[in-house]
């Protein structure tokens, strides 16, 4: 038996999880569907790290975590063998051992990505995945305020309440939004985001698109820091957590 | 009010559901679903006749119905009321009036998909419309096999014990097989399908696939007409009907 500190990529379909932390309650969340798991095939309690914290119906295909188990296994084997383990609507797609060096709080970049469904019709084989949006919008003024995201700004106007981070600054490395078919497909790449922040970014990119003030109105908030003058929150279904870099 | 006589093309999950044809008992059929909104809508009992007998789990992207109301309504208007009563996973794409000359029992062509996610780990995302076949798969053999159904024949073989139709020769126009990514793309276009009969083709190639046989196996297949030697029924998930054409 070897004490073993792994990193695990983990794709989820958020649908029916009240997010990605543990919580008190009976409440199903995926840390604990992974972590109940992972216990189950290491025969001791196992915490599993995420570093990120994904909301209630918010899906991923790239969430990084860290655990450490007891363990003779190969590393693809004890990955075949949780993954067996879970349900159909998690997987792990990589694991591989890491050292003492690897800290799962310190991510250099995460990419998100928001699926707005654009057409009247709704979206049947989509429609956990995306945001049912049919009013008109205008792409290059929405194009426009995301370029405004990019650069270091204070983000205290796009957070949500439940916030608890002591800086709300954060670095945009990339902001941008395109259309394909029925599908606009929003992409936003940082250093880190707040509770709500991308999904406040969508609801005030979402507005602007359909004409409730112009993409300078992005830089407005930044610089002024008020959450009541920016957007709503968009719903969870439409967000996806692609990746993290570390 | 003006009696009208509409062409629909509907698009559903089937997941849900069991299958299309009403049903006697309070089991949900799409149907069932359709009539029942549309019922509301013209506000006298509505039946809505399709075109194929979708089985149980079995999407549609095109699936072709007609139904008769007593209306004052423009067609769009209508066609978007009886959407707004219907469930997130059924939509009415499409709707136009036809005259008598139009017959649902009179389609020339019809198109399904079969999508296998041929990978071994787990289809997230995709779990509700694809096969997650993980064995190793000859894709040529497949593809080769494929086109030996292509053709007049007999396909008694392919045929499920509940069939009730009268001839069970069939002519296949186009039948074929791709991989993209983790996706392998079954695609057969006919001028009809017996009872369980595309999934029980997509049951065969597989074998074929997996070494069970050569792609020869297909010809003995139609010319002996002995269903025990054919493959198994695919599962209904990754099955979907793509369009009818008259």
């Amino acid at each position: 038996m070897a004490r073993m500190r792994y990193k695990l990529t983990i794709a989820y379909d958020g649908t029916a999880y009240c997010g990605w932390q543990r919580q008190v309650s009976t409440i199903s969340t995926v840390q604990q569907t992974v972590e109940k798991a992972a216990s189950y095939i290491a025969n001791h309690p196992v915490t599993v790290l995420g570093s990120s914290r994904t909301d209630s119906g918010v899906h991923a295909q790239g969430q990084v975590a860290e655990m450490t188990v007891e363990t003779q296994w190969e590393t693809e084997r004890l990955r075949m063998a949780i993954n067996s383990r879970l349900p159909p609507d998690i997987l792990i797609r990589t694991m591989e051992p890491v050292d003492e060096k690897f800290n799962i709080r310190k991510a250099k970049s995460k990419r998100y990505r928001y699926l707005i469904w654009a057409d009247h019709d709704r979206p049947v084989f989509y429609r956990h995945y995306v945001y049912h949006y049919w009013r008109d919008l205008d792409i290059s003024a929405m194009q426009e305020a995301c370029r405004l995201f990019e650069g270091r700004h204070d983000f205290i106007a796009f957070r949500g309440r439940q916030d608890e981070y002591q800086t709300t600054i954060r670095d945009i490395f990339h902001c941008h939004i395109y259309r394909r078919g029925p599908i606009i497909i929003f992409a936003v790449e940082g250093n880190g985001f707040l509770y709500h922040m991308v999904r406040t970014m969508v609801g005030t990119v979402l507005e602007i698109g359909h004409g409730q003030g112009k993409p300078e109105r992005v830089m407005e908030l930044l610089v002024a820091g008020d959450r009541r003058a920016a957007g709503p929150c968009a719903p969870a279904s439409g967000l996806c957590l692609q990746w993290i870099r570390f």
